[in-house]
């Protein structure tokens, strides 16, 4: 028999209490910013959590984010409210606040994914992102300035071609590709799927564009199937910043070079 | 002066009344389906159509619509809610019903992409779908049953080379290229996007896929800016057609070349 060491670390960050009305009760941890700022998918992880226990669904299947203020860590709410409970999924709404501050509205659909068969990939045009061994990426460590305290919480390996953004030059594609995994050995689930897509430093670092930082407008994340044990390859592209936006664009792929994520946000391109 | 037509078809078919508290009413039109379903992205537009209503801003920036059920012809209700009112966007809920019966929800975020400065372009890793002039590709025409009626209430021009969905062989990538107008000369405007992001065949219908109907679970759009007047151009792409969904990615270029829309939807792949 294992010891019980109870929750890994993030699945306590991201945990939430039923208070009644399909209301819940959270912690946006100390340590999980960017500057201050709660990094966004962590906060959608907990607005996910709220929304499983309220629709009785496992796995998240389709999430939408959209973020109204920036979190900082201390006592949350997640009002949820289920719009529509059918034979496979349910679909509902949740509003995260702080204060009575809205920081994050949220609309998705649940589900099961581990009722899904395996192995029936009818067309697959396109493959895990070219990576190194996690060891022969960089782990990033996290110090109280850059990169920032979020990226201590996980453990980012990235691809030692994709560092432009941290040692210059930011002279390549828009892309990041590294490992993902949660620390102490935590298992990743489908809901820390949706942090791992929001977790690497934004893609279009790496560009010669010049931007600052790059607020999250929404992000929609797809989950496709549960992952197999072990690190997650994931990678993140930018093709268009335009208008004052962009988008960025991720992909997800298991150990086993299963698909299981992806996800597109659009973010704010301050004029710098 | 110019005589007054009264709103095109496109307007008329997706205007919205208010009836007070934040709720409008609308009506699925006859003819604006396929095989008897309301296309979605239709759907969408009236319910975007209240939205903008509600938050008072001329132009939808991100919307995600998760569809509940099939739309039918006749009288919708439309529930709106602003969750934030920002300076510069506004955030806000929706929910279409027909007789009390929940259709499609939406979550979105509205602003005047009138303001946004045109030709900031920092980075454009990509560009318009290579199409030969409309008059070169195939309009579709509807009838009662193969192509569906919906496709007879706008003007879809395809590349004559993606046309394997209704010719064969299905053998080539699951891409559709097409231009995309209103009838009658009604300008295509930021709304008229999102239903052009909704309006073309399945992609996956040109690919060597067995796939049946494939209803559509979520899909954002993200409007980057307003269409230079004239036809736009459009491509969806599927990639992965795994574990019981696909995804199908959208572009919209207009005739100055610029991108002024993408979108991602969810679908689900019925067991053939």
């Amino acid at each position: 028999m294992e010891p019980d060491h109870g929750p890994g670390r993030f699945a306590a960050a991201s945990a939430v209490t039923p208070t009644g009305d399909g209301t819940f009760a959270g912690t946006v941890q100390p340590g999980w910013d960017i500057g201050g700022h709660a990094n966004g998918g962590y906060l959608l992880t907990i607005a996910t959590r709220a929304l499983l226990a309220a629709t009785g669904r496992p796995d998240p299947v389709s999430v939408s984010g959209y973020f109204l203020s920036p979190g900082q860590a201390g006592p949350v709410t997640v009002a949820t409210r289920v719009v529509k409970q059918g034979r496979r999924f349910t679909t509902a709404s949740a509003l995260l606040e702080a204060e009575g501050r809205p920081v994050l509205s949220v609309l998705g659909t649940f589900g099961d994914l581990g009722a899904t068969a395996a192995g029936d990939s009818l067309l697959v045009d396109g493959g895990p992102p070219d990576l190194p061994p996690p060891d022969e990426c960089v782990l990033i460590h996290a110090t109280d300035t850059f990169p920032p305290p979020f990226m201590g919480q996980v453990e980012l390996r990235i691809h030692p071609d994709d560092l432009g953004f941290a040692t210059g030059p930011r002279r390549g594609p828009a892309r990041i590709r590294g490992w993902f995994q949660l620390r102490d050995g935590e298992p990743t689930d489908t809901v820390a799927l949706l942090c791992a897509l929001d977790a690497f430093p934004p893609a279009v670092f790496n560009a010669d564009v010049p931007t600052g930082w790059v607020p999250t407008v929404e992000l929609t994340a797809h989950v496709r199937a549960r992952p197999a044990p072990g690190p997650v390859r994931c990678v993140f592209t930018t093709r268009y910043v335009t208008a004052g936006f962009l988008e960025e664009d991720a992909e997800i792929w298991d150990g086993e070079g299963t698909l299981v994520a992806q996800s597109r946000q659009l973010a704010l391109v301050p004029r710098a």
